[in-house]
């Protein structure tokens, strides 16, 4: 199959889901065309991932892939406080991988989670690439005029929040990287099973946080629609390096406690045999894609306990910009610097 | 430098742009946000370039490059008849390519370009690459509500029109893989400059039409704003492939005529030099980037000659369904099959 045979296979994949009144043309044009809500904003994002930087084709499935490329960004547009309406996917791929049918199992793996949350594939580009797999993913969101949550909004006395477990995708990696695979199973393919309720085995439900990690999209709306957050992050690099860079953004300092932070008892006790230490996984690891945001105390009361089955923990607050990014730990406290992930070292 | 005072340095690079009224926050969050004017349109489009497919570092420059990777997503919008607003761009580059500077180089090139049609870089992504440079390369746009011109609206009886000249890009890219490089000289980097007037060595402009081509932004803007063209597409793949792609989505048929399209005496002179068929370069070769579009031969008296100084010329007429994508050479008539640029077979 060329590539204009596959656009028009993945063209007839977006028309058989239905129209939407606000999208004028997807797929087939020189580009999209769609309108936004009247005087609503939008709201957009791009993630690079990259074979053997961002991913591995013996430690993952296409199916998988094609659902975390749409995820990173989700949790972006999360992250924002904003509502994800339409979505772009640039495919580099080698002849070989081509030829395996990867693409179908990829777009698999990508409408499962699209569809979950109503948002349209609109267009994007399939090129042939030499050595590397390339995936480029954008998702454009909306919201209500000015309620999109910065990284800007925190002010020193604001409670900090995270949802859900932080440290079980660096927990998942390590695992990949020692050799851990999947054991399979229906459930790690097929979209419409929830992986936090279904059957998993143990080490496989730490892998898929690494693979195939679930965007706090809910949380993203509720906090958006609500106001309650002053400032908002997505934890994709990790916990030191995203706390610090809210707290440049809002011009103010922090302190977390690290017995608030939240770790998943799995991945305690994998650290606990594997001599891994489950707080700097916690602190450091990166790809959790769990929100990081700061409230108002007076408004706190106001944060529901869950969403879509996810917890929310409070494990700091915000501090004046003199005091630094701090972590305490008992009568312990220090400096917290960025220690996640860096592309490039200066 | 690592990525994140690279992406603060592009940030402060696009503070200093000024603001725009309507970009509520750009580089520096989890995403973008920005509205659009009331009751319009949005237009957006993604195009990837990768090293070794698209292009080699060897025979470009990083700020050719910069040039080229909005120029293509410049042309998308054009070719939807839409003005262009924002830009965003991922880049996945080698170690060794970030510490030779390439980026601040790239960057320069893709700012010439933006900033001539006062674009906005929003936001993007910045990664690191095992191999081969990658680039995805986002634009989005803007036109009257339905105003956007689409590949399927035109009519038997249509006029057939082409901007420019037709191919000087594959005649360039010849050169280039047989050994010709750019002359090197202010005018090839300079932004400032118009290629098209300015003293540029003959070959070099050969040359530079394929590193370095100009989206045609104006006409894009006039035939969407006038609606004079009824169908609409960018010679990206080649005129055969997006002949044959625009008459598909038409469900019409054409025939155009060889003696009517319009070659550049330079590419005449070089390709008689070279064994190579001008005619060939311009139906099979990719990468013009002019527009291809469609007009009521009632309208076609209200076209202007020229925008930008660059001219128009009919090529032929859009036919039924029935008789097929054909070209004339003479009395002689034959299917013009798609023959352009396809990454992988079927």
């Amino acid at each position: 199959m060329n590539e204009f045979d596959f656009i028009r296979k993945i063209r007839e994949q977006t028309r058989l889901r239905g129209a939407s009144p606000d999208l004028l043309r997807g797929i087939g044009d020189d580009a999209a065309v769609f309108k936004s809500a009247p005087g609503s904003n939008l709201v957009i994002t791009t993630d690079l991932l990259i074979e053997d930087i961002d991913f591995r084709h013996h430690t993952t499935m296409p199916g998988l892939l094609g659902h975390k490329a749409l995820a990173v960004s989700l949790s972006d547009i999360a992250a924002m406080g904003a509502r994800p309406r339409w979505a772009m996917l640039s495919l580099g791929l080698q002849a070989a991988i081509w030829d395996s049918g990867f693409a179908d199992r990829f777009y698999e793996g990508f409408f499962g989670l699209a569809d979950r949350y109503s948002v349209k594939l609109i267009g994007g580009d399939v090129s042939r690439a030499p050595e590397r797999t390339v995936i480029d993913s954008l998702v454009i969101g909306e919201c209500s005029p000015d309620r999109a949550v910065l990284r800007s909004g925190a002010k020193p006395g604001d409670q900090i929040y995270v949802t859900g477990f932080l440290g079980d995708a660096t927990a998942g990696l390590r695992l990949l990287e020692r050799g851990a695979r999947l054991h399979g199973s229906r459930e790690v393919l097929d979209p419409t099973l929830d992986d936090e309720t279904s059957e998993v085995h143990p080490i496989d439900r730490l892998l898929l946080r690494q693979l195939k990690p679930e965007p706090r999209v809910g949380w993203g709306i509720l906090l958006g629609d609500s106001q309650l957050a002053t400032a908002m992050i997505d934890l994709s690099d990790g916990l030191s390096s995203d706390l610090n860079h809210l707290c440049t953004e809002s011009n103010v300092g922090a302190l977390i406690d690290a017995s608030l932070i939240p770790i998943d008892p799995l991945v305690r006790d994998v650290c606990g045999r594997r001599a891994l230490d489950p707080l700097m996984l916690a602190l450091h690891g990166g790809e959790d894609f769990e929100l990081l945001f700061t409230v108002d105390p007076q408004a706190a009361a106001k944060l529901p306990k869950r969403v879509d089955g996810v917890a929310l923990t409070r494990i700091g607050e915000i501090t004046t910009v003199s005091s630094g990014v701090q972590i305490c730990e008992g009568s312990r406290v220090w400096n917290l610097e960025p220690g996640g992930w860096e592309h490039f070292k200066g």
